[in-house]
């Protein structure tokens, strides 16, 4: 797996708060914009997060490309609809590489992992075969395990993002979108540090585990702390 | 493919034309719901249409239960945005039924769809195997081809409809999609005849094909009629 | 302010908990459908609450019929962008009837109400005045005080519902919005008793306050109860 | 009013394009990024647009100020949902200065110019005896004609831009939101010059008008040229 941050708005953390700001300010988000100093940026952003106003947080995109994901994740992926993608066509592309993700469940098994790959390659000759006898490119397709590496852009915002990681870096979610998501965030740490260290599970935000089974982070009890 | 309207918003197309009709009226959407008979609904729903008036479209929705679809197909399906999606999850059921879709370019030549069936039934196989020898689900099913069968449940609203129709009824889309709207639009055409019936390729709303190839209802040549 | 629910889903409840209990069987959502009693159904929907697990409750939505706001609350409302809206237009529409919405802490002091009545009562004479002198609709408006009553139609889904009731019940919220998704909510039980039961402030879901002053219910102090 | 481009993606026109190529390539658009020059990029931006392959404009956003419009337009403005808002509040923030919108229409007329600056007056006045009188804000609001000014932050991506110039650049849309979209494509021009030049009114894509009258641009009636 390969995910690049290619592009993003510039200074996002700076466009979040200032933007967060000026909504309660007789200032403009641009004079704000050359106001704020870098602690005050940070505070800010906490602040924020810990009141849960994060519509500000829509004013930041980022843009990845992502490459040698599986179509299992490519799909569990593109169900969080608040983002843009943009897939490479099975429909267009042949599968010309013979590129696909092993579950480490499978890839420690010897014996499975062989049988596996080999199935994997026969698929592949099979749909080779079938193109030559004139099946069309989205068809032949329909032979390809779901393991197959696909290859997409996608745009999110810092408010989509943080929603996203709060889901998908939860232990419950699948190892590889999870770690889709942590080479995200660590992409995101690079550019916005504050912000990428809050893109946590979603526990952080609750106080408690909402699963059946907890990991061990937070309990699954919601406290009962109502006072009347 | 099996596809049924299993629930909708009642009395669609009146709820659409009253709640048009309320914007630009002293009265209210629910005066103008008893007051409007069957062919001033027709008559507004074609006004409406006709002048890209499409936000009251919204107010109707309808559930769909979709059996019998590729994981290719579901991939596609899942991009429309503007939608609500429940799929069967792989990582919870096990894939039971050795169910799958062949394209029918495949089935047409006997050798290649003795080989497309042994190569999924060795599929299932392994996938099983692997289950036994304790792989977890969500990962033995990286295995299975894309050809493998998924069920969904879906509510899409009216406008929705109208825009996936124009994309996936246009005969550029892949066959299997276009198999899914056109049982869609007849389900439609049951309860909401007007609407149903307004479920078209994008050409019929452009009045030219925007694709680099017609495929014959319209040319591809985009009238030039501008008057000044 | 007159808020009618004019339309909705179907069995909004069982809806949801049949298409979320599809998603994780090898029964589709139309067989669950059959299958499952009232117990089962308030069961599940408070452990699909209790987990998080909303998008199902995408597949219900609502419709409203929604008379006697301020454009004050009309312009908050909007705001919820997972929701569909139909407003009656002031471009297209005469203010005829002088409605107007008065807030409780001026009707409560005589000598302000009297002076908000007359200048409202001026805002419409000049409105006519400017009409009569050929000034559009659109614009003749802009001089009306943002108290004048409109009136609209709402279609929102179940988890939208609980998200816009989680900000707008809270005390916080202002009092005009919150007593209109108390009428939502008074509406919602009579078609949906458990999940109207479930509209509550987000405190409730969170389990403590996240705003700076607390009015009660729950402490402002986020329990810290990790564990490792 | 005063609207400045505070912020975007950089590089937007060959983000949009490098990312529709690798959607039908064997590169990624990190690759793609380095080899297109700006002919490729206006060639391949014009093709996009003539296809109606819109989704990849959604990979570029723009963040503007927006200073000195009326409620009335902000109101209209907020209803395009596929874009994030963040607007200075009237329930934390006074309307200190008594900055206001004057209709043209009204503004030619010496008259009603009086008359309706005067009335505005009033209510400022009339606001500010209410907060003396302990009125919150949030209410004495309700007094304060829909003409005041307001600001705001908007970030809209390009696809969504397309959609909402479409609209708003199109004789019927009020004069005040026009212009608003005028200087917004006026903003966009100077970053993006092919983008900017393609924010047009709807019946540009369309070939014709489909208002009830045309302005003239095109005429209403829809080509008929369908061959079969």
């Amino acid at each position: 797996m390969q995910v690049t941050l290619v592009n993003y708005t510039p200074n996002p953390e700076l466009t979040i708060v200032a933007t967060a700001r000026s909504s309660a300010s007789q200032l403009t988000m641009e004079e704000l914009w050359h106001k704020l100093n870098s602690q005050q940026i940070s505070d800010l952003l906490k602040q924020l997060l810990d009141s849960g106003h994060l519509s500000t947080f829509e004013h930041a995109s980022f843009t990845f490309n992502i490459q040698g994901i599986s179509r299992v994740t490519s799909h569990q992926l593109v169900r969080h609809r608040l983002a843009s993608y943009t897939q490479q066509s099975q429909r267009y592309v042949t599968l010309k590489d013979h590129r696909y993700v092993t579950p480490p469940t499978i890839a420690k098994q010897a014996g499975l992992r062989t049988q596996y790959q080999q199935a994997i390659e026969n698929a592949h000759q099979l749909y080779f075969q079938m193109l030559e006898a004139g099946i069309p490119m989205e068809d032949a397709r329909y032979i390809m395990p779901q393991a197959i590496e696909t290859q997409m852009v996608m745009t999110m915002n810092a408010r989509e993002l943080l929603h996203a990681c709060s889901l998908r870096l939860c232990l419950r979610a699948q190892w590889e979108i999870m770690e889709l998501f942590e080479i995200i965030k660590t992409e995101i740490e690079k550019v916005a540090p504050y912000l990428g260290a809050e893109l946590k599970p979603k526990c952080y935000q609750l106080g408690y585990c909402d699963e059946r089974e907890s990991c061990g982070i937070f309990p699954t009890i919601k406290p009962t702390v109502k006072t009347k």
